[in-house]
């Protein structure tokens, strides 16, 4: 099992010293307020909980994987107990409205959590999550008739959630959904239809599962235009608990190369009972509510991986004896120096840590502006933070996801052959990771939907507003003695990031193969400059800040890494953005055979 | 199972058109003479073998894995009929020797035979290719009584061999093996260790399993300089097959991430019966033998699982129905247009043929460089060759690696979802892909060969000849109208690729720490701008060859696209190689611990 430890010392700076929660918590309304003595006490409790009881977990949960008999899914040893310690902890229900069973915390609280739960165990922490997903949708588009139903015991944690989107024929394409709801007499719908790729679709951890499942209605528009949600529970629900079994089962689960504890289901619908959430034909902007956070969360993911991969590599690379330091020994005394005296094993390690950690800030921001969005105490303020947390959204997704399919990779490399054998751990790091880039919408969807819908369709206006912040904190850091020069260089690529925007958009007007060709580029290009600013604002404030001294040294070391060894990637990516389309476009499809 | 055809139509340009292998042949002395008729014939075998015999057992040697039972390895159903089949061709003996029963090709039949075998599957072609390390140790070292006893049955196939290098303790760092070798009476050496990652350690493919053993005599002199390597049988040659089994056990076999289907083995030497090969305290030379000829297969093996890759998702690319093209439907007929109307897949698919093709032809290049080194028929261009050859190594192990993580996982990309579980077949090349990064020397190993003793040890001469080469090429084509402007860019590119040399040499002088810190990504520059070099010549062949018009063109787009899509990755390699160490080790290595 490799190393860990919840990286506290870095989540408290960012919590308290960076952004401030406990005072951001009082510009909130409608939510329960949370000081710094609440913040750190649920931090303790969730780090105790994640630490002690889920990464034990992650690597026989890994080896055990889910077993499918009979249509029942048992997921791997522990998992259920884990589970009932969750629900008792009251952790299933802390973003949830109290009016339905929820503690009624800030959405930043539930980050918190969930980045936790998928740092130490991420096949795990996918139960909860896709619950999470399935009240933020019922929250926000049911009937009280059905939050009634489900919301409480979503909340409570007796019932899971899950999301039914994904068909043989279908997955980045939601438009092609087919399976039928038809109206029945009683007001419900018969569902019918198969979906595949249903995360946590089948498991023993609770009593009941509550499907979403996007569906069409007799007559409906082609495309995403016909597309409905409906709930679809497992078990009909009656008086407090389950009654009959609903025509949905589980025909199996998929091998896969990763996230093995959790259970990947093809569901028949055969004549289930289900009822429309939300209105006739207005599944997309369901699926959106569901999906938004979730694409947050599996920035998480990538966020919690890579800080895990990290605390294994590092570890290693202090304790492993081999060669000596190219200038010499380091320690005369054994046989080799640790390999950490090599550049670059530093390197790799540096990679991590300063993606883990501007990764994390750039998180945080994003779920700063996801509390606003919902509780502001002011209109216009919510306004903003919504337009800010759309576009914030697929570059949190995209890039780090990416970023995390190179880190952890990084991680394993450090451990040499020791990385690739089971023994140690660090590989499922990688295999888990992988599918990080592609559930919620690949990296190649969240390019297109940053550039297409999130920037160009906007006029630009709220990436305008973005690089404007950025540069602000770069011209008030400019003529700083140890900030200056990568503040200059920061203010550079703030504005060069508004000018691809603009090329983009003046050569999609012509031709919109010219966006698509350059869009993933210009994420990466997003994320780059985000957690620049992220780790300018962190070298600030760690210039400042009283506290541990190693602590924030590191602050200032890796910072320095990240502006003089990562953000020179900028350089590739501009240069690529700029190409024209015509490079990827002109090939005959028959020339890709062979 | 991933669609896949030998690219013999690419193979092909490259050994008739570009290099003129034939040509090539009849510059060689001491090996026998290869025609176009004879090198197209051969092409032809190996080419049905592998895609008839050993594609089919890609995927069920990844899902069965080795057996272990009692000291006893089974090898994967269908294996050992396959390397039957493989031996019957004649195929483990065609550049070995004559006088010890080798067929006496030249190196690069070899290499075709090697590539294609890698290509088709990983896990299986590598217990002909640890064989062949041992072979080529043998012939370089042995005596003629051992080459008797071990070579002929190694080329008859009927005995495979090993390299055991690596322990517990010792890994990249070889001098710091333990095992010992004491002399016995009647001249063999009583052997006492454990070696662990030992790939074909143990199998049921063939009657005997021949170690080459990195073992210490008493009183060795610590380090490297006290490594001897030693022949160690698992049974004892007796007559004219095996006697008595010797003292080497395997006892366990690693459960891995990857190469399921080839055994990596635990094993114990107690008082194993050795015999030494090459001088006392000679045996990093004999490694060496080895280990180079080894790193160019590795080299193979990333260029083999980005091609296997490449059609998987080429395939797939366009047959899956996913969305409309952002120009308007293509397929309008269809619910949906095939995913290569999309730019970013198309961005994908071009990668990977970019790095295929590209890097097929550096790997040509490179056995071209051995052949040449090997047996030229004059002195001087032996002597060049060498150098050349030692130089491109480390490149060519290294940066078709590193690709190949990236290729592989572009491949899985494009399949989405299915790309992730195990069905299709595309994440085992993920998985597979992982170790070449690993064994025979990580990338950062290779990094440090390159640049400390390929480069600067050397005082630059190798390196500024290449350059020269590549500087040729690019003047010669500077005004041409297709291709002048790439070739004016690659100029520049080769002067900055001698001018970032110099300057790590320079800043090394005071500090070794910087050549570390540039290293790897020194090494990653070089790659870019050798398989530019190789792009432009096969960009400038096509321009006048006559064939099939679809793969002509095919090659001038792809080209198009590496100049324009994938060079400008120097511009950030060029930055962060020219930053200084200290970015990387003034960070404590304490505060690495969370």
């Amino acid at each position: 099992m490799p190393a860990y430890r919840t990286p506290l010392s870095d989540m408290r700076f960012l919590l308290h010293e960076v952004f401030d929660f406990p005072t951001h918590y009082q510009r909130l309304a409608g939510v329960e307020p949370v000081d710094a003595a609440l913040l750190d006490g649920i931090l303790e409790e969730i780090a105790r909980f994640t630490e002690q009881e889920l990464f034990p977990l992650n690597a026989s949960g890994d080896r055990a994987g889910c077993r499918f008999e009979n249509g029942v899914v048992r997921a791997p040893e522990g998992f259920r107990e884990a589970y009932d310690g969750f629900v008792a902890g009251g952790w299933t229900a802390v973003t949830g409205a109290p009016e339905w069973g929820g503690q009624g915390l800030p959405a930043t609280i539930g980050m918190l959590v969930e980045e936790l739960t998928m740092t130490t165990n991420l096949a795990w922490g996918m139960y909860p999550a896709l619950s999470h997903g399935a009240m933020n949708a019922l929250e926000a588009h049911g009937t009280d008739e059905q939050k009634d139903l489900y919301l409480r015991k979503l909340h409570a944690g007796v019932w899971t959630g899950t999301m039914c989107l994904t068909e043989p024929h279908c997955g980045s394409d939601v438009g092609l959904v087919r399976t039928r709801a038809e109206p029945e007499a009683d007001g419900s719908y018969r569902i019918n239809g198969t979906k595949i790729f249903i995360s946590a679709g089948e498991h023993d951890l609770a009593e009941n599962i509550v499907h979403l499942v996007l569906a069409r209605l007799p007559g409906a528009p082609v495309g995403t235009k016909g597309i409905s949600m409906f709930v679809v529970p497992k078990f009909l629900p009656e008086g407090d608990g389950v009654g009959t079994r609903n025509g949905v089962n589980c025909a199996g689960i998929e091998e896969k190369m990763g996230i093995h504890g959790n259970a990947t289901c093809v569901l028949n619908f055969d004549d289930a009972k289900g009822w429309l959430v939300g209105p006739e034909n207005g599944g997309m902007r369901c699926m959106f509510t569901m999906m938004n956070a979730a694409r947050l969360v599996v920035g998480l993911q990538g966020l919690g991986q890579i800080e895990a991969a990290y605390q294994g590599s590092a570890a290693y690379a202090l304790e492993r004896e081999q060669m000596r330091a190219l200038t010499g020994p380091v320690a005369p005394e054994r046989p080799a120096d640790p390999i950490i005296v090599h550049p670059d094993v530093r390197r790799m390690l540096l990679t991590q840590k300063a993606l883990a950690e501007g990764g994390r800030a750039l998180g945080y921001y994003a779920g700063l502006q996801q509390d606003l969005a919902r509780n502001a105490d002011d209109a216009e303020l919510r306004a903003q933070a919504q337009k800010r947390i759309d576009l914030l959204t697929p570059i949190v997704k995209g890039f780090l996801t990416e970023a995390a399919l190179e880190c952890t990779n990084h991680a394993l490399q450090i451990f040499g052959g020791h990385g690739f054998i089971r023994e140690h751990g660090i590989e499922q790091y990688v295999r888990d990771t992988r599918i990080t880039l592609i559930y919620e919408g690949t990296t190649q969807i969240q390019a297109l939907d940053l550039i297409g819908r999130k920037v160009l369709f906007d006029g630009g206006q709220a990436l305008m507003a973005l690089i404007d912040e950025v540069t602000a904190t770069c011209n008030a850091l400019a003529d700083d003695p140890d900030l200056g020069e990568h503040a200059r260089v920061l203010a550079e690529l703030a504005k060069e990031w508004g000018e691809l925007a603009t090329d983009l958009g003046a050569r999609g007007m012509e031709n919109p193969n010219e966006v698509g060709a350059g869009a993933v580029d210009f994420l990466m290009y997003s994320g780059y400059v985000l957690v620049g600013w992220c780790w300018l604002r962190m070298m600030q404030v760690a210039g400042t800040a009283t506290g541990e001294e190693a602590f924030l040294t590191g602050k200032q070391h890796t910072g320095q890494f990240y502006f003089r060894r990562l953000l020179p990637r900028t350089r590739a990516l501009a240069a690529t953005i700029r190409d024209r389309a015509d490079a990827l476009l002109d090939l005959p499809a028959a020339s890709f055979s062979r």
